[in-house]
């Protein structure tokens, strides 16, 4: 394995940072990398709201659903899914611009999604450490309203970034077989991998809490699955002009 | 900047391939490196399947709207997201899984996206160039059969990967003004840098093509914009059980 991939295969998000700050050459250089990504049809849909102010990321980090790191990594990224310069490209050439297409949100989405792989990436070649904060979708509509997000631009996720305090372990990921298919879509082998899997994630638990949390990824997905999530998201996302056909 | 941000930073989509292979066991790895990606509460939502039939190949490649390179391509890989084993895990503890959220083909895309993403970059370390495959989703529903994709899965995009038989320049990226912001939405610089963009794109074109094609980002961004986009889109999804509510 080259170092680039020792890199990537190491990964695990760190919630605990220690008071360094990053430089912001720094991190321009991460998005430089990030605008790098692909893009569907060059379409460059992704904006990133660099959060510096402290109320701010205070409001962020409860919207998140009290996630502390919000407020204390050095550096925290809101990526948005961005068609509002579409418009002013379209309005520029006084062309009608469709919106609302199921497609337009997913490549808008998968455009983020790169760009920002690509600065963790960065970031954690540079010795920093990063979580994604998802979260910041459980109240979607007060994230874009405290960053003062236009029409046509909803926040993705977020990202904390930062030295790490703390040296957590590599999760175990699923079984390779189970991933990586041949030609054509078969479960045959995958109940029994996922009782493979599911006593190793009960056993990385059992070490990485002292015996304290015991649980499989089937019990943990089956426990989140049978909850709603976050059901204002639909409407949310045609209030800002995206999922409407 | 060093080697790892140099390699993301010098992206380019790569369309011809040498015939050279590559062994199955780098594949691997580079799936491995994807799987390290981050995943939405550890949902784990990605499957790839490697396309090695070539009559499956061809018709992806046709469905794709005739890109060639899709077969001609050493390796070929579909990129799918899958809930499909996230079923299994809840019929496994008689759990009642709810699906059709909105939230949920999110989760499950950006899995997919960040997973792709690290697969891209594990394959260009080695020295292989890639190009995503969004045009899968022009005939999406013939990808899932020809895949045998089942309910609560859906392909993404493909990405084809081999050794570069051409060398083609690094795009020029929109004024990092544009994409990121301190604290706030705003587009008050954007309309002006933007002209500057476009004078960059259109020299950019004239270079490459010598003189044939003068195109700025905004005339093609709002060319692309005044056209349906994948119309089929939403109902294709709601039929494998996405974005029902």
């Amino acid at each position: 394995m080259n170092p680039t991939i020792e890199l990537l295969t190491a990964h695990r998000s760190i919630r605990a940072f220690t008071p360094e700050p990053i430089e912001q050459a720094k991190i321009e250089t991460f998005i430089k990398a990030g605008q790098a990504a692909a893009t569907s049809s060059f379409i460059q849909a992704c904006t990133v709201i660099q959060v510096n102010n402290q109320q701010k990321r205070a409001a962020l980090a409860e919207y998140a659903g009290n996630q502390p790191y919000v407020v204390s990594a050095p550096v925290f990224l809101v990526f948005c899914a961005d068609m509002h310069r579409h418009k002013i490209a379209c309005d520029l050439h006084h062309a009608d611009m469709q919106s609302g297409f199921t497609e337009q949100f997913m490549t808008a989405t998968i455009d983020c999604a790169l760009f920002a792989q690509n600065v963790a990436i960065a970031a954690e070649s540079e010795g920093l450490g990063i979580v994604y904060i998802g979260g910041l979708r459980n109240q979607i509509a007060n994230v874009s309203e405290l960053l003062g997000l236009p029409d046509k631009v909803y926040p993705v996720f977020g990202l904390c970034i930062g030295y790490p305090d703390q040296n957590p372990e590599v999760k175990p990921r699923l079984p390779l077989p189970m991933v990586l298919k041949q030609d054509t879509y078969t479960d045959a082998q995958d109940t029994a991998l996922l009782a493979d899997y599911d006593n190793e994630i009960r056993e990385y638990y059992r070490n990485r809490t002292g015996g304290n949390k015991e649980m499989s990824w089937s019990e943990q997905i089956s426990g989140m699955l049978v909850k709603e999530a976050r059901p204002h998201m639909l409407s949310f996302l045609q209030s800002k002009g995206y999922l409407l056909k």
